[in-house]
C-alpha cells in the first residue's frame, strides 16, 4: 500500500472523492458524538455512585472530634489530609483540603500571588513590570488560561518523551521575570508523559532566578493508570526540600477522576511555611470547604490500597475506550504515514499529531461530521498551536460503539485534510 | 434599685467585689463557652441531616436532562436556579448558583472587580489611586476584612433604625472613589434590622459617581424568621433596574442556615449584562461547582413554601435560644441603665451596645471565665470601634443550658467592666 505521499496527484484525487462520500455519509447520519474534553463516562460515574449511600449514621458526621456538619476547619478535614498524604507520599501537615475542584485551588494559588504576593515575592506579581511563565506543550489548555487571565507572557517549552525540555526550563528559569511553570508530572495532560527520575530531579534543584518562582504540579493523574499496576512516583515536595527549595513548589491533586468529575474533592499540598503562607491570604476568602463531602469521601475511599483498587475498576472501563482509539488508529492511518501519536498507559488522553498545517481543518471537518474535538491548538499557550497539528483526543466520555463511530470519522477528517494540504 | 451611675463610689465597690467573687465561681468551674459566630446548634443539623438520604436513585442523578455527577454547567443547574429564584422573587437566568459559601461568591465579586474590572470600570480597581468603600456599622466583619484585604479605604456609614444611614450613603456616592457598599439588608448583621421600603427604594435610586458602583446585598437572612410569620422582601434587582441602574447590584443568598453550614449552596444574582460579565471571568477558574450537591438541595428544599416549612422548624429551636438571651438582660442588665440592645426577630445576632469604653474589657472578662465572644470592635471596619462599645451576641450555637450559663456570664462581666468605668 502506497502512503499519501507516495501517490500521484491523479491517486490522491480518485482517494479523496471516495472519502468525500463516505463523509457526505457520515454527515446524512446527523451523528452528535463527544471527544473534546477528559469527561469520565456514565458506567464510570455508575460505579462510585454508592457513595451516596454514605452519610447516613450520626457517627459519620463526627470526624476526629470535628461535626463535619458545621462551619470550620479552613484547611480540611485531618482525616482527608491523611488521606491524600498517604496518596501523594507527603505529609498531613502538607495537605489543604478544598472544595470539588483543583483548578479553583490553581487558580486561587497564582490569583494570590498576583494580589498579594507568594511567600518570597519581593511584591505583589501585579506590581511587576513583566510576570513571564513556563508552559509546557502539549499542555493543558486550562492551565494556560489562567496565567494568561492574569496577564503573563507564556513561554512555550517543548515536552519531550521524559517531560519538558529541562535545558530549556534551566535557561529560562535563570530569567528573573519568569515566576514560574505548569506541570501535570504523571501522564501529562495530554502527552500521557511519566517525567522521567532525572527530570524530577532537575525540577528539584532548579535554581531559579525570581525568589518566588512556583512550580505548579498538578498531579490530576497520580493513580490513573488504565493499562498496567500503578506507578509509585516521587514526592516532589521531599525532594524540594532535600535540594534546599522547600518552599518552590505546590502540588495539586482532586478525586475528580477517581469519585465523581465536578463534585469530588480536591487539595493542594506545600511546605509548612507555604501553607501558614496561604492560609493567611485565603482567610478573607473562605470559612470551610465542604466537609461533608471530604467525610464523605473519607469514608469511600478509606486509604491508597482501597482506592487504588477502585482505579482498577475504571481501568477496566477506561481500558478499552484507548484501546479502541489506538486500534483504529494503527489500522486507519499507520500506513499512510500521515501522523504520528502517543500510547499512553494511564491519564485521560491520546496526544496526536496529524500532517502539520493540517490539525485545524480536521477539527472542522470532524465538527462538520457531527464529531466534537478539543477545539486544535488548545494544547498551546494562547490556543496557538504553531505547526498546527497537535490535537488532543480523549476517549473517556462516549461508550465504545459510540466512539467506534467517532474514531472512524476522525480518520476520514485526518485523510482527508492530509489530502488537501498534498494536493488533490 | 439604683442604676449604677446613681451609686455612691462605695456602693459600687461593694457591688464589684460581690460580683468579683461571683466571678472567682464562675473561673474555677472551667467553662468553655461560645457565643462568637453565626454557627447553628447541634439540633439545627440534626433537623436537616436527612439531607443524605437523598441520591440514592438513579434518576435523581438527572436534572433537565443533565447528569448532575458530571463537569459542566458553569452557572449551575437550572432547577437549582429556580428554587433560589422563587426564593428571592427574582429571575433564573439572574441567579448564578455557586458552591457552599456565598462568602466565596463575594470575594469572587471583589477580587474580578480589582484584577479585572466589573462590567462598567473604566479599569481594573487595582489601577485606581484610592478606592473607598462604604461599610455600614455596626456590620459583618467578614464583609469588611474583604475590601480591607484589597486595600480600599474603609468609611463607616451609621446603621439606623431603617438600614444604612441613607443621606450619608448619598453623600459619599457622589465620590467617583467611592466604589460600593456591603449591605445585610434583611435581618442586618447584626443588628438585625430591616431595612425600611424607603431605604431601599433610595438605594436603587442612588445616582453614585463612579460607573461601577457596586452594591453587595448580601440576603443572608432573606427567609431566617425565628419570631412571627415569614416577612415578604422587595427585590432589589428589578428595582434597580424600574429605576434605570440594572448592573448597579449583586444579591447573594445561601443555604448554610437552611441546610447546612458549609455543606450547602450559595448564589449570586444579578442582571443578566452582569450575569455575561461575571461569566466571563469566572471561565478561567471554574469548571463547574458541585452540582451533586445543588441537586440534594433541589430535592430537598423543593421550592419556596416548602422551605418556609423548614425555617419553622429552625426557628423552634433559635427562638428559644433568642428568647434566653433577651430575658437574662431584661432581667440583669437593663435595671441598670448601663447598656442597650436590639430585639431583632431574624436572624442569627443581637446587637449589644455597651456603655461606651467597656466593650474590649467584658470580652476580655468574658474569655477569662470561659465565654468566647465575637471580638469587641468587630463589627466596625479595621475592627475599630470608636465607642468601644458594640459587642455582637451569638446565641444559636450552644444549647439552651449552656446558653444561659453564657449570658449570665456576659452580664456579670459588662456589670465588672461598667462599674470599673464608673469608678471604683
Amino acid at each position: 500500500m502506497k502512503t499519501y505521499a507516495q501517490m500521484s496527484q491523479e491517486e490522491r484525487r480518485a482517494e479523496y472523492a471516495a472519502l468525500q462520500k463516505e463523509f457526505q455519509g457520515w454527515k446524512d447520519r446527523g451523528l452528535s458524538l463527544n471527544m473534546a474534553r477528559g469527561k469520565p463516562g456514565k458506567a464510570q460515574l455508575d460505579l462510585v455512585s454508592d457513595i451516596f449511600s454514605l452519610m447516613q449514621k450520626p457517627e459519620d458526621y463526627v470526624s476526629d472530634g470535628i461535626d463535619v456538619r458545621n462551619y470550620g476547619e479552613m484547611s480540611g478535614l485531618p482525616a482527608a489530609k491523611r488521606l491524600f498524604a498517604e496518596i501523594l507520599d507527603c505529609q498531613p501537615e502538607q495537605v489543604f483540603v478544598g472544595g470539588n475542584a483543583s483548578l479553583q485551588l490553581m487558580f486561587d494559588t497564582i490569583s494570590k500571588a498576583y494580589t498579594h504576593g507568594l511567600l518570597h515575592s519581593p511584591r505583589p506579581w501585579r506590581l511587576e513590570e513583566t510576570v513571564r511563565w513556563l508552559c509546557p506543550a502539549p499542555g493543558y489548555d486550562r492551565h494556560f488560561k489562567i496565567t494568561e487571565f492574569f496577564g503573563f507572557e507564556l513561554i512555550t517549552i517543548p515536552m519531550t518523551e521524559t517531560g519538558p525540555d529541562m535545558d530549556m526550563v534551566e535557561k529560562h528559569a535563570k530569567d528573573p521575570t519568569v515566576k514560574g511553570i505548569w506541570c501535570v508530572p504523571k501522564y501529562s495532560n495530554p502527552d500521557g508523559v511519566i517525567y522521567s527520575e532525572d527530570t524530577i530531579r532537575r525540577f528539584a534543584n532548579l535554581n531559579a532566578a525570581a525568589p518566588d518562582f512556583t512550580i505548579m504540579w498538578d498531579n490530576a493523574y497520580c493513580i490513573h493508570e488504565f493499562e498496567g499496576d500503578y506507578v509509585p512516583f516521587p514526592d516532589i515536595l521531599s525532594l524540594c526540600a532535600e535540594a534546599g527549595h522547600p518552599d518552590m513548589v505546590f502540588e495539586f491533586a482532586s478525586t475528580s477522576k477517581v469519585t465523581l468529575p465536578g463534585a469530588g474533592v480536591s487539595c493542594f499540598a506545600c511546605s509548612e511555611a507555604n501553607m501558614a503562607h496561604m492560609s493567611n491570604l485565603l482567610t478573607p476568602q473562605v470559612i470551610s470547604f465542604d466537609k461533608v463531602n471530604q467525610q464523605r469521601h473519607v469514608l469511600y475511599l478509606q486509604n491508597k490500597a482501597h482506592t487504588l483498587e477502585l482505579m482498577k475498576k475504571h481501568a477496566a472501563i477506561m481500558g478499552p475506550k484507548f484501546r479502541t482509539v489506538l486500534d483504529a488508529l494503527d489500522r486507519e492511518i499507520a500506513p499512510l504515514n500521515i501522523a504520528s501519536w502517543k500510547r499512553p498507559k494511564g491519564g485521560y488522553f491520546v496526544s496526536f499529531n496529524a500532517m502539520p498545517g493540517t490539525a485545524r481543518r480536521t477539527w472542522e471537518l470532524c465538527r462538520e461530521a457531527g464529531v466534537t474535538m478539543t477545539g486544535a491548538g488548545a494544547t498551546f499557550p494562547y490556543g496557538k498551536d504553531p505547526q498546527d497539528s497537535n490535537i488532543r483526543l480523549a476517549p473517556s466520555l462516549p461508550p465504545v460503539e459510540e466512539l467506534k463511530q467517532a474514531i472512524s470519522i476522525f480518520c476520514l477528517c485526518l485523510k482527508m485534510s492530509a489530502l488537501e494540504k498534498l494536493g488533490v
